[in-house]
């Protein structure tokens, strides 16, 4: 049975990176797509940035391709993670050859806890003076991202090599709360035999731009893991470039980091990288491991010397780098 | 009459720093200083990281210098600045000739809030699996950092120019909290006739990366300032260099921005510049500018040409360095 793919292409440039995606999608494998709308522009149809439809259809699809959207984002974006059921957001941040980075030697994946801290929503206005808002954490959620990231790292660790990870908190502050985080997650690493090297959240943004090339893998709360892989970003060149999978138990979203580029949005000139890249792990998370290194490894290669778009300092357009890498594949 | 100074040095190379501050500030003024016991090593000997008579006397000092603390930092830190009373947590980040930055263009001040957001500390233990963190913002402390932040930018604002400042906050997550951060500086900043930037706190440290000329004044949360100007420190080659002043209505406590550093800590090779610096912006909180521009001068020029501790490449020692600024004032 063929894999149904949830496609919202959203906002601004994701109506055009999105498509792209879908084409290199359809060039190596053989997919259910259906598209859904969401976004400032439906919002201002319907009055509704994120239709019950669209919500539907991602939470019962088996992966959704999001593209984005733009005063909407929060609007959309957070509901999206609760509809794949998304415990966790894979955030990896590479520079890659060919392309200007701050820091080349970048490369590394965030595992950021995708359901609650400060995101848990629960704000209150307690008087004219006085707003509040519950940061939760729980030791399950901590102990689930946990286990998936042992997954994560036991699999890519070479023969005979202990797996490990970092994981990032604030816990001299937060002592309960990145104190509970931080014991959780600590104590399913030493249990499954991974290694695992606490540190600060605010070391890790002074190291990420000092020593990048000492991270691998970092394991963080929900609003660290926004900051910091953002921060990573533009260690690498910016956020054009970077995937990102919204993981849940039984399906999953996957979207680029960035935004809707209003000022170049329509003119049939953005960078689908990231939305290749994203594309790619979703061909993984659904099993088709080989198609899904061979469309990474395509763009990857299209980055290092084929067409580039203007954010690269190039002058193609989006169909001719996905033209590109169509050929490559 | 004399102004009186609190001395902490604390634990690790702070003994070793502020005595350094200590020389220099002795060089342009006459002080009275009133040494005081805090941190890792009190608490060994006490039990106590911060002794009341600590605590009393930056409560009543004229202004306070204090070095670092081990792993009781944040048990030291954060009392410290209730002491003081203070509300706003100045930061500069400046890349110096003659210091290697991975962004030599790097010249911006952080106004953080520092008595609220998730550091209000009241967290509870709701069941075994969850714990809460209750993150606080009011108007009357966003006001006041507002005000002062204001008062900032029109100083330093050349004649003619409109005075402005970003502010970092995540407003689109935090509506009701960052929300009325968010408001209540911004009202302030209009009605004072400050231009305002917004900017989202993972958007900064995307750009803070790729363009750090862009930002000048960046007024921002607790942790938001925490987080983004330890970024900035990477960028501007390491914390060693960074200083600080935590400001009081009536009081202030200053330090710099690095920790013990254990493994160079009584080898008398630390790098006395962020203390010194520190010390400078002491002298000109206490009405001392021009001493205080003298001290930040003699430091920067023997950072430029002068005899570097080994952090820097150099085999000078604490003391040289130290008795080079002295030389240059
Ligand atoms: C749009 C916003 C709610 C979102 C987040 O904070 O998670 C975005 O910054 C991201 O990182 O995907
Ligand atoms: C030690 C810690 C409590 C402190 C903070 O988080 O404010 C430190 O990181 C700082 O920035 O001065």
């Amino acid at each position: 049975e063929r894999d149904r793919i949830a496609v919202i292409p959203g906002d601004g440039i994701g109506q055009e990176v999105v498509p792209a995606a879908v084409e290199v999608l359809e060039a190596v494998g053989d997919f259910e797509f259906v598209e859904a709308d969401a976004g400032d522009a439906v919002k201002a149809e319907t009055g509704d940035a994120l239709p019950q439809e669209t919500y539907d259809l991602a939470a019962e699809a088996d992966a959704t391709l999001f593209g984005a959207a733009g005063e909407t984002a929060a609007d959309v974006i957070l509901p999206l993670r609760e509809a794949v059921d998304s415990f966790v957001n894979v955030r990896p941040a590479k520079a890659y050859p060919g392309v200007d980075a701050l820091r080349p030697e970048t490369d590394l994946v965030f595992l950021r806890e995708n359901t609650e801290g400060v995101y848990s929503g629960h704000e209150d206005r307690l008087s004219e003076d006085l707003s509040t808002l519950t940061r939760v954490v729980t030791t399950s959620a901590s102990e689930r991202l946990a286990e998936f990231a042992c997954d994560y790292v036991t699999d890519r660790a070479d023969a005979g090599e202990t797996p490990g990870f970092h994981v990032a908190h604030k816990a001299n502050v937060m002592r309960e709360t990145d104190g509970r985080f931080r014991d959780a997650v600590v104590g399913v690493a030493d249990e499954r035999g991974v290694d695992t090297d606490e540190v600060l959240m605010d070391a890790v943004a002074t190291h990420l731009c000092l020593e990048p090339e000492t991270f691998d893998v970092v394991v963080c709360p929900n609003l660290a893991g926004d900051v910091l892989s953002d921060l990573a970003a533009g260690l690498v060149g910016g956020l054009g470039l970077l995937p990102s999978a919204n993981v849940g138990p039984d399906r999953a979203l996957f979207e680029p980091v960035h935004g809707t580029a209003p000022d170049i949005a329509g003119d049939g000139v953005a960078n689908p990288a990231a939305t290749l890249f994203s594309a790619a792990m979703l061909l993984q998370y659904l099993g088709h491991d080989d198609a899904g290194e061979r469309v990474r490894e395509a763009t990857e290669g299209v980055l290092a010397d084929g067409p580039r778009t203007p954010d690269l300092g190039g002058d193609a357009s989006t169909e001719d780098v996905t033209a590109a890498v169509v050929d490559r594949l």
